[in-house]
């Protein structure tokens, strides 16, 4: 025995791996493509009080929650009572309620990653306990409150991010993006990315409202059909696209595929804006109908198109009217939708019309599924234009990542792999790049020592910097 | 090479695994809270002749098997000859046939199981081969009819167990279970769990000859409606509880869930009992009908709900016909439910009626889906109220256990698991919790000396002794 | 590090897999029982001019490709034009374009399999890179013009070769098998399989043609029933048994199974002639009917029945109609024919017609399904009668040949595994019975080291030769 907890050496468990992480990965800069941090608190460089309202988070004045659900969940699972998970117990207990639940928590990434901003952030090296949770929920509450170097824009800064890239509804002014960008010395770029989900998700709560926010949003009354939904949209691209968008991204428990005429869509599009329920058949054509439309587009404007599928959402009836959605009760949805995403793919590249694409699946039984039907859209324009997305969500673990980037390894090219994003709605989450790239290093550094992958230094230093930084650098065009 | 086969360490493959298994899990008693042993047997305090009757069983005088049949599969997978696996064939070369097939059986836990059975009771240390199958059969055999120990009831205490959870139909008397806690100085529990399958199941052969037993069990003609097979149902239940019952049991192959009126589950009662033929939508109403009723039952009274799902059985129609249900024919089936147990769970939390849940599936592509799942309804009446359940009968192998403990710890808290059991229907299987032990230790210890779980003594100790032992104790309320 | 790239040890991570591989595995012949490799290229003992003809090939003159769409799909990954991967360019820019797409293939077995070939028939040491990619194509050229042992012949003979299983059209003459069956020193036997997808998979385009060409190849005009399909069949069996046929092969998307009177399946046949559209449930008749039947055929004649299933194919439309099937634009398919899969089987097994049979899926969430399903419907004619093919195309890499192992020792039995085929269109493809050999060795190497499968060099040598060599030329009767 006498391991050290997350040392140095962390997760690089052979000779090889530890030179190819602190000699080409470690000190990298950051290409953040895909997260949901507020815009706006970038500008403002908000300051947190304490680590509770960081990592914890709670109730914002219109009601709704903030703070990480991820964590939550953990509470959760340990027995802990809402009142301390969301609610308006004292914060001190709250953390200390986290930290004793992440005593039970052995293999699960958020002991990792909690412990890792505790290293990056606040020069903590114990291990988060809840024994030592008040020293600790002390000594990081003063940190952020008082060094420069923790506010929203330091944290950033000192995580050495590039690009981040946020998730953004069409209807946005994107006036914090603007704000940001005349900043002259901000020393990273915020990006908008175009997802709209809720003029898409036409089976979903709030689809009329979406689409009249979408028609106010360019300026009519009403969207009568189909193709002035899409006109829309199409309007709402080209402003993203001035502002600097690089990505869109679509959410879809499942995602849908099938083939209409525009009489067939308009059709269903009439029902629901009636208040009519439809039926899968006619979500679909509807969706199918507006995804192609966008794909196109997204095509010619040089948009990566970004898929997350297989999830359920806002499985516990109780919780969602208590706490609404986003709040730790969705789970990995098992989805059978893989020809359909085929078929998709296949319609586009029929014309030449198939952007880029990321697809992320949140069943790890999809991996090997999803890295061969990329392999069938491959082209010319760059290497890798389908991607096999980093390990998502509930997939977003030491197991998931390495399952994803051996399917990717065994089906495809790993070292075209565009690599790790957070994903997160925290601005302390960074070092899940850190975690990804040593997981990432230990599993080349594997091969190495295995005898399965050549030792050469040049080209190992070409896969490993192009899947922590420079492949996705190419493929966010931000050359 | 030079390595002992299965000896003093064995599974443990690191320093920390080891320490942790000797000085905590090692000793610690058994709750063996779900298995298939006749209670009958123990108040008998059986004794075996032989291992061939201990292990491959027979015919039982009305005509069934008994025995087991993983061995049995392993037998016809080595091309042996049924009159050999399950027939009349001498018992010495049954045994031989078995131990012949062992040998062609590298990475099938049979083959350690078996061997740890030899090692615990026989302190037969050379592993079972064709070549001394005479010897260790004679002298295994010498044992059975003499050893003080080797009465049931011996192999029950020596392994120190300190409960033992039955399965038992609602018509059951529980008279053995009545006369075993008479004994005084027995040394462990005897509990019933319910398990209503027959009554539950009303798509499957007997069902009308179930609900008839059930009527007469609590002294009517005969059951009129869903009310009526429910109140009975909740009559047996109270029963089973005044008689120690802890736990339930429901083994469905796909879990349903079909919301409906009680008037329209009463209409498929009434076809059901006319001999109608259900189509599967009819089935489903009025299994979620007595399931919700039995969980919001259970929820009262302090019992846990298991669920097993994800088989299909008797696939061999030919050895069906000839040796009946539970004799090795039946195999994984890949299930779609996950979506209707999570609305089940949804329907029952809504009204704070969710009972302790253990979900069981056969398939390990289910596990992470499974995991994401319980994590939607926990709460703080106890830490891991919703449970992921031990690896389980095809999945029941130490890639299994693995992969069920990795789903558990990557999303959700591992700490808190109620650990193994055995689901066996043989006396001398209670090695499997050793098994287990070794493998929850590897895998804690690997990831303590992979610096990837703190080495705190303290809390090393209390995730040992509660997944080996305390947490189940606590979650079945025999503290 | 300083590790040798894929040397004299590759894969061979602990001692006793060092120590079985080279006393017993390594020089074992081959039974290649499964391949696409024309008959007539080994009469004709063709030459070829360069890797690239050999590895990538071209265009037919009739417009077709030939080559190994695998290494197609590698370079696609890469960003490389089609005109590099099948067009006209430079040989040996094409060569050049694949090595540098290698480079970028961490984890892929291709980069393996191509060095290995590289490493077994040229004796080049050093990993094929861009950098000396003109080097090796000027000196394999060469070889391959010149080298005695570089023939097709020559490369079967050195490769150890005892068996090849072509497969066949069953409307094919067999006259190359015919001639080769005449010469006296070929030094390994060429067995055509029975392989009649086009006549089976009637929901298919060119099933009317090919069932014409049925006709006309046992002297019909035309075919009127799927009675006299089938005798047509049969007849072809026949044919094919006194030419040494010991295997058929079924490729079917998702396994059919649905019964029927053969007057439904006639009324489908009649339909399908007719050229109208089937529904699914249609198609399904038919194929179960003929399926059966041939089954029962094959059971008869002793002949191995081989399925393959869980793929889709062609899921480009714009490529396939640039260079039609096979070329590198299938996926996996996630299955859910399980349950129609094991009640065929029933069927059969319910007569004592079930022939002794593989399975193969692409889908690795399958392995513990089909592993527990064989387990159903084994039998004493021999040991390990139904058996969990090898693992398959997209799932042929080495984390996918150890994922099948463990799930078939897990759930069955190991030792009577009859192993590795190459499933191949290339004559240069023998070192992946290689590669699987070391895997194998690998992985029962590390559970003696582990302790966990008894360090018994008699049962060792067995078992290592039974799976690589002897297993298979028992089970297709070649002793």
């Amino acid at each position: 025995m006498a391991t050290e907890f997350m040392g140095k050496e962390f997760l690089l468990k052979n000779e090889t791996a530890r030179h190819l992480y602190h000699t080409y990965a470690e000190k990298l800069p950051i290409i953040d493509y895909h997260c949901h941090i507020p815009p706006r608190e970038i500008y403002e460089d908000r300051r947190y009080r304490n680590l509770t309202e960081a990592w914890l988070g709670g109730q914002n004045p219109d009601g709704s929650y903030f703070g990480d659900h991820y964590k939550w969940r953990v509470m959760r699972s340990n027995g802990v009572s809402e009142e301390l998970v969301t609610g308006n117990a004292d914060p001190y207990e709250r953390f200390r309620a986290f930290a004793a639940a992440l005593e039970m928590a052995p293999g699960n990434p958020m002991l990792h990653w909690s412990n890792l901003e505790l290293h990056k952030y606040f020069g903590i090296r114990e291990a988060l306990t809840e024994a030592n949770s008040r020293e600790i929920y002390d000594k990081t509450a003063d940190m952020l409150q008082h060094d420069p170097n923790l506010t929203v824009r330091g944290i950033i800064r000192q995580s050495g991010v590039e690009m981040i890239g946020t998730t953004d509804d069409p209807t946005d002014s994107l006036e914090w993006h603007e704000k940001l960008a005349q900043i002259p010395d901000l020393g990273f770029q915020v990006c908008p990315s175009f997802r709209p989900d809720r003029v898409v998700n036409i089976q979903k709560a709030g689809f009329i409202d979406a689409v009249n926010a979408l028609a106010a949003c360019v300026g009519k009354s009403q969207l009568r059909s189909v193709e002035e939904v899409i006109d829309a949209l199409y309007a709402r691209v080209d402003f993203f696209r001035q502002h600097g968008c690089r990505a869109s991204d679509h959410g879809v428990d499942m995602f849908p595929y099938r083939e209409c005429t525009m009489e067939e869509a308009d059709d269903v599009f009439a029902k629901a804006m009636a208040g009519e329920k439809l039926d899968p058949e006619e979500a679909e054509k509807y969706q199918t109908t507006v995804l192609l439309a966008l794909a196109r587009k997204y095509r010619k404007e040089n948009i990566v198109m970004e898929i997350h599928f297989s999830v359920s959402r806002n499985n516990n009836q109780k919780m969602f009217g208590r706490l609404g959605p986003d709040t730790g009760f969705d789970m990995i949805a098992k989805s059978m939708c893989y020809q359909k995403l085929a078929n998709f793919w296949s319609a586009l590249d029929a014309t030449d019309e198939l952007p880029r694409t990321i697809v992320f699946s949140l069943d790890a039984s999809d991996l090997n599924q999803l890295a061969s039907s990329i392999g069938c859209f491959q082209s010319d324009e760059i290497p890798g234009k389908m991607q096999l997305g980093a390990a998502w969500w509930f997939l977003d673990t030491r197991d998931g990542m390495e399952q994803q980037m051996k399917a990717l390894g065994n089906l495809g090219l790993l070292g075209n792999f565009v690599g790790m994003l957070t994903d997160s709605r925290s601005f302390l989450s960074y070092p899940r790049h850190d975690y990804f790239r040593r997981i990432a290093c230990n599993l080349l550094g594997q091969w190495v020592e295995d005898g399965e992958y050549p030792e050469d230094e040049a080209a190992l230093k070409r896969i490993v910097e192009g899947i922590c930084y420079r492949n996705a650098k190419r493929y966010f065009g931000l050359e």
